[in-house]
């Protein structure tokens, strides 16, 4: 059971749970590492002793590998870097950002550096900057998202041929098929987000938890495009920002319009009409809330069967 | 060399060159119909004559399978649906309308019907109204596209799991480790546009396609979502609909922007400014241009090593 992915983070399966913000503590990542995957704390969401604190207590809930998330816009990131190096994580996932920044501080003390990208110029930033591995999100992934709208579909084939360096596909993938879509796309292993933000272990409000149960197909979207794209759920906020913008509203307009901390009184608190609600276009095939390690088990026994399925009856006939 | 497509259209690969406006006359369908894969007039920048005299051109060019795309909303759609009828047309893919009203019509005269969808809930109304297959088509597909903003990562499972006929995907596939992909999240077969679009035989202007040969990722968008979304290559004329609509424009100063027989003008006249520039994002990918038999002999040729590999090393080594 390795690739290039399991071997680089010491994991059994080569899925990622994304780091997201008021979703992904300690809890969902322990969870997800012991389930044979590698959990992610999202630390775009957190104070600096915040952070501190979920990383003592992922410790304690799990000696498998597990990393931190950090979006590089993060105001106070001096503070949590001084914190990933006392309480010695092992992976950091960098995104929102120069990879150029914090990668040699970060490989100077011996952590592996994967950064997030959603175009192929950055993918080789990513490479002449030293990183690790890389994660290639596409348009239809939820939260914060790339201006040039590439989908998963035509992203990871471009940044597969323009790199060699391991990577994974992020964004429309929720589930086994998705994984061999993925590998098949060429990556070597995949950054799941909506499907973990649903699961028993996510800290999103039961009621945000329960929305995206019943979301389906056309239900978000990627707004907010003049400041910084965000897909979430069609809601008022959404509503009201999207009329603005068709009645030609200027950024200052908009931004009064977001205000602050949308995200957690949406996911956290569990607003879903004024709530900034960030979740992926696969929320629609998500149909239950179940507990992490049941996620993953369930993501590699179809990616198996899925895989036997493609190479014996339908290409064999093909062939 | 079998499955249901291949089946189903009498044809050696599952590749479908999608129809498309002022690109896809008898030359290019012929081409790719004597290659192995089948050819599609687009009908929807042809008036009734028009195809008429393709659809002869087309038969003394090739004895292969080959069809006609006819959006629904054509005005003319009686008479072109005749001229299908009196030419013993044997597969035609309807796109852009209500599958239920022409199918009864086509199949009662034993001819294949497909039908383009862009949602789930379309699809299921393919099942209901009896057509033969289904093409899933993305967000990032070039020209015409659907509301929803599915991606094509998102849209072919979604649609395999809700429908059981032959599945084509198209939207973001141009060589043959998309058609991989697509193949691992559940589709039988590609229709592929784009690629074809810069074919040797495509009736597009040399100009045309050798801006596409020049694209890079980010130049396309899907853009006036208020008339009918679209995408296409970010010139001039995209330009002043953006800042348009930036302004908060109505629909009547947007429809007036956008006036007649852009398509013509860019694609076929060659007018790289001021016309419309209907292209995918897989565009991005498209360096060349070359003889549609050799695109269709590439993109097996590269499905089939793609299919090895991911079936040889890397995933054993998972396994």
């Amino acid at each position: 059971m390795k690739n290039r992915i399991t071997s680089l983070f010491d994991i059994t399966y080569p899925i990622i749970q994304g780091g997201m913000v008021w979703c992904s503590g300690w809890r969902l990542a322990a969870a997800v590492s012991n389930a044979g995957g590698l959990g992610l704390i999202g630390a775009g969401s957190m104070y600096p002793e915040t952070l501190q604190e979920h990383l003592v207590k992922c410790k304690a809930a799990t000696n498998k590998p597990f990393g931190v998330n950090i979006p590089l816009l993060y105001p106070d990131i001096e503070k949590l870097m001084r914190i990933i190096e006392e309480q010695e994580v092992p992976i950091v996932f960098t995104s929102a950002g120069n990879p150029k920044t914090w990668t040699p501080f970060l490989k100077e003390r011996g952590i592996i550096v994967v950064h997030v990208v959603s175009n192929v110029r950055f993918a080789e930033k990513c490479e002449a900057a030293g990183v690790d591995a890389i994660v290639a999100e596409g348009f239809e992934a939820g939260g914060h998202n790339g201006r040039e709208e590439s989908t998963t579909f035509c992203l990871v084939p471009m940044v597969r041929k323009a790199v060699s360096l391991p990577l994974l596909a992020a964004g429309g993938i929720g589930d086994g098929r998705g994984m061999l879509g993925a590998m098949a796309l060429g990556a070597d292993g995949v950054q799941i987000g909506s499907r973990f933000a649903v699961s028993k272990e996510s800290s999103a409000h039961q009621r945000f938890k329960e929305r995206i149960v019943n979301t389906s197909e056309g239900e978000t979207a990627l707004t907010l495009k003049q400041l910084t794209p965000v897909r979430i759920i069609k809601n008022q906020f959404f509503e009201r920002v999207d009329a603005a913008e068709k009645r030609g509203a200027d950024i200052e307009t908009l931004r009064n319009l977001l205000g602050m901390r949308r995200a957690k009184k949406g996911i956290f608190e569990g607003d879903l009409e004024e709530g900034e609600l960030e979740i992926g276009q696969i929320s629609a095939t998500i149909d239950s809330i179940k507990p992490a390690g049941t996620i993953i088990k369930e993501i590699w026994e179809e990616f198996v069967t899925c895989r036997e399925t493609l190479l014996s009856s339908d290409l064999n006939e093909i062939q």
